[in-house]
């Protein structure tokens, strides 16, 4: 019986096979004989899995060239393979390079888990990246993914990267901080610092090894960090000006300062 | 006809002005000309209002001290002033110093805004600090608080400013470094990052001046920005030794990498 074939069952790849199997058939495989398949997902040994029409990898991005080595010569002609790393320009460079021509490729980044997917992933985004894939394939997943409820963007690796270092990457870097810097429920939170709250309960759950991964395997993300930094630092200048040049207490005298200060 | 005065008719006052008028009887006076009263409020004179049994105090932080000395000598015996300011330790002790004892005076510090509150302020935050007020003074206004539906706590001035810095002043300085950073909607947004987006929208309509004034009157605010600052620096520095320490890519090779990288 074919299915599609989850290669990897960690935090993310035990949630997207048991998302996956709500409509289609799946199999799964784990190198970590201690992570058991989600209900509804049959576990199955490597080779029957990469003998398996379409194999979407599940592991951590600094896994992916490890496992395209072990993998490149048991996939036959005609199979799909599908990543799902939170970057794309270098896991697809990858895959172009280690798996054989005759593997179809579809570089994907479903971008939600089991966090901010847990109460359904209705609405949520996945991007695809065409790797190498010939019509119909890309259509074909296109309206799949649609059918899970998802809202699907196709763009270029780099495109995605950039995108995704100025939303995803900046959300997980500000939440780490925010983790740091220890934020936690109060009596009196606004509802934007609820919001605050929320960013660390969607990032700081996953693997330091994710975050890690993310600003590390993204060139955008060097670039986001140094604007984030040079923003904090104009902010913190701007208030230390104001200090500086209004000088102590009752430093704006004028009459028509209303609001709830 | 009594009624509760508003004293102010900026982005605050008015809101609030309105909020009130839903329950009780409310006239307002602004010294700007150009600050209509929102519909239901009453808009009166400068005496007419002070001579309310009610004053409520929706100036700006930096404008307390000049409003204050202002309206000192026109307060009858008996009458019951509150604030409305985002810090209390500061605004409280002018209060104390320069209204005549005859002046009953209650800290007020409203958790929310016409962008938090505009859908409804059922269930948000009021804070009540007593200053000088007998009972039963602040369990009436305590009761009246709640039947407008919000969650009143009653804590000291210093212990409202420390819990503020560290829930609203981290808000509103993390909302203005993303504002200056840059963040705009994404098709391809996570649920995280809309909540950052969140945060800008509930942070960055309110004046700068409240900005400043929220990080200047508050002492505890200096503390949470260097705590800030510095909990960027090591999450930074834990990236930056990571990328040095294993160097290049494929920097970990280890096999039970698994996720969604």
């Amino acid at each position: 019986m074919e299915c599609i074939g989850v290669y990897g069952l960690g935090r993310f790849g035990s949630f997207w096979a048991g998302e996956l199997s709500r409509r289609f058939s799946v199999c799964a495989f784990s190198r970590d004989q201690g992570h058991a398949a989600p209900a509804g997902v049959r576990r199955v040994g490597e080779d029957e899995l990469l003998a398996q029409p379409v194999v979407v990898l599940c592991v951590a991005i600094s896994a992916m060239e490890e496992v395209l080595e072990r993998v490149k010569g048991r996939l036959a002609p005609g199979r799909l393979v599908m990543d799902t790393c939170s970057v794309k320009s270098y896991p697809i460079g990858l895959m172009q390079r280690i798996l054989p021509q005759s593997v179809s490729l579809l570089g994907t980044h479903p971008m939600f888990g089991p966090d901010s997917g847990g109460g359904g992933i209705g609405g949520l985004p996945i991007i695809l990246c065409p790797a190498r894939i010939p019509e119909p394939g890309l259509s074909t997943w296109r309206e799949r993914f649609a059918s899970l409820g998802l809202a699907v963007s196709v763009m270029s690796p780099d495109e995605h990267d950039r995108q995704a270092a100025f939303t995803q990457g900046v959300t997980h870097y500000i939440g780490r901080v925010l983790a740091d810097f220890g934020v936690r429920r109060s009596a009196i939170g606004t509802r934007g610092f609820n919001a605050l709250l929320e960013i660390v309960e969607q990032t700081c759950n996953d693997p330091w090894q994710l975050f890690l991964d993310l600003q590390r395997y993204n060139p955008h993300t060097r670039e986001m960090r140094r604007m984030l930094a040079a923003s904090l630092e104009k902010v913190m200048a701007d208030i230390d000006r104001s200090l500086d040049i209004e000088g102590g207490r009752g430093y704006d005298k004028k009459l028509n300062g209303e609001g709830n200060g």
